[in-house]
């Protein structure tokens, strides 16, 4: 299952999952102009910070928007770094999500886990309901692929929705781990976890170990580190014993470089040095039980 | 603004809005055949259909999944599809259901509302709070474009969400309702209506009435019709004076030539009819105040 692909990774090489939320503005100029079009400005972009830091971290989140936001040419360079990705062997998490029922999930689940934009593990949506994760199981189950779905988010407004009061005792973001629960019962992976996790925000402590404790099988995707405002104790606390979580940054590594007058001529050891320093920072505040 | 323009059509054309969710086994097999790429076989075919009907209906749902699900052969047709509906005047609602927040909602905005993949109104998903929708705001205010929020859907798993208590009193969905309202205020046409609209489906009548009564200025995109089981009287309940509200139809109307012995060399009668059957029923229903 991936869900032991994953958690042997982090095992070997700790908790940092960069993320791929490439804009063009993080891309030094001179890159930009050696291309002539943008699926090759994006592509080699991200082939230059994958090939920095694949020896160092279990896994890549590549967040579709950007690429979908170039439009065709966009669409080609997220195909490119997915497949790249993966033929290098590190594990491609499309941060799409998707949310949709019926027939039109079935057309998501083929679109991201088959075919051009193949990727290992997608995140969803749960607002339409739990039905809408029904028709990717069957990649999950017999394809070795895995889905991170949406519980509490570390934005101003995730108060809106995930942290409304359900009869006046449990939360939203509560209600929807419980079903996330249930259905990640079915898809356990060796390693104690499932291949159903859930994406919970870096921030928001005070949360942090009640959500570990009610949610022990429950992989986490940590967004929320660095340029957020989480830290790494912050994030460690959805941890345990240095796994059960990929911590997600994007802008921290991605455009570390830039913080240095010889950023440019070294963009491929700042961008490395910013995963190794973040993953020492998560580890070194990890619970040991 | 784009309500404007939809409410006129609307007025003129009446409520059916074609939904594009196309997908190859929808496609006569002469037309498959007739064509050496996926990208010409969904654009052609979704021609036609538009050809057949763009006279009678005020505007088209396509449903971006349905086209992901081929890879960039079927985002190519996916944009051709959105131009062409575009380039005949007619109103192009792309059904993305995205929800993301800050820098990602931005380039899901950039995507959506500018180069290849523009489109004129675009569905979003709620869950991570109304700090997502702010990002496509301006294009609302300044470029013509609108959104449909999802507010209460029609599928067996609405109730996992959208139907939780909050503090034993009112329903996720009303309090999704009365966020879009205020978001919406600020947005209105000249028709009465704001270019900030809501995704409702078309069952559940029992509830159609005090939802149409509670969001008196938000115009409802009602999916539901046909396949997923609403009738003309169902959706009607969630329209006023026979506008407010376009009703979506998708296998019920492009695959409608498949129940007839001579439909393949009649396709493009019978989907008009199809068109033609569901205004006439939705209009037979209508109230008028």
């Amino acid at each position: 299952m991936i869900i032991d692909r994953l958690y042997e990774e982090v095992e070997r090489k700790g908790n940092v999952c960069v993320g791929l939320d490439t804009s063009l503005e993080y891309i030094p100029s001179t890159m930009k102009n050696s291309y002539h079009s943008v699926d090759d400005v994006l592509f080699y972009f991200n082939k230059r910070i994958i090939d920095a830091t694949i020896d160092i971290v279990p896994c890549y989140k590549v967040q579709i928007a950007f690429y979908e936001a170039h439009g065709l040419n966009g669409m080609l360079a997220y195909k490119k770094t997915l497949d790249y990705i993966r033929n290098r062997g590190a594990i491609a998490i499309a941060d799409i999500k998707r949310g949709d029922i019926s027939s039109t999930a079935k057309a998501y689940a083929k679109a991201h886990f088959e075919g051009d934009f193949e990727s290992d593990i997608i995140t969803l949506n749960p607002y339409m309901g739990f039905d809408s994760v029904v028709p990717y199981l069957d990649y999950v189950k017999n394809k070795e692929k895995g889905l991170f779905i949406l519980l509490r988010t570390s934005n101003e407004g995730a108060k809106d929705i995930q942290y409304l009061n359900i009869d006046g005792k449990e939360k939203v973001y509560n209600y929807v781990g419980d079903k996330i629960k249930d259905i990640a019962s079915k898809h356990m992976g060796k390693c104690g976890y499932s291949s159903i996790g859930a994406v919970v925000g870096g921030t928001h402590l005070e949360e942090a170990d009640e959500i570990r404790d009610r949610l022990g099988n429950i992989f986490f995707l940590i967004p929320g580190y660095g340029a957020q405002g989480g830290s790494g104790s912050d994030v460690a606390s959805y941890l345990e014993n240095g796994n059960g979580g990929v911590v997600n940054s994007s802008r921290g590594i991605i455009t570390s470089y830039k913080k240095y007058e010889d950023g440019i001529e070294k963009l491929d050891y700042y961008v490395r040095k910013a995963a190794l320093d973040m993953k020492e920072d998560i580890l070194s505040e990890t619970k040991t039980m």
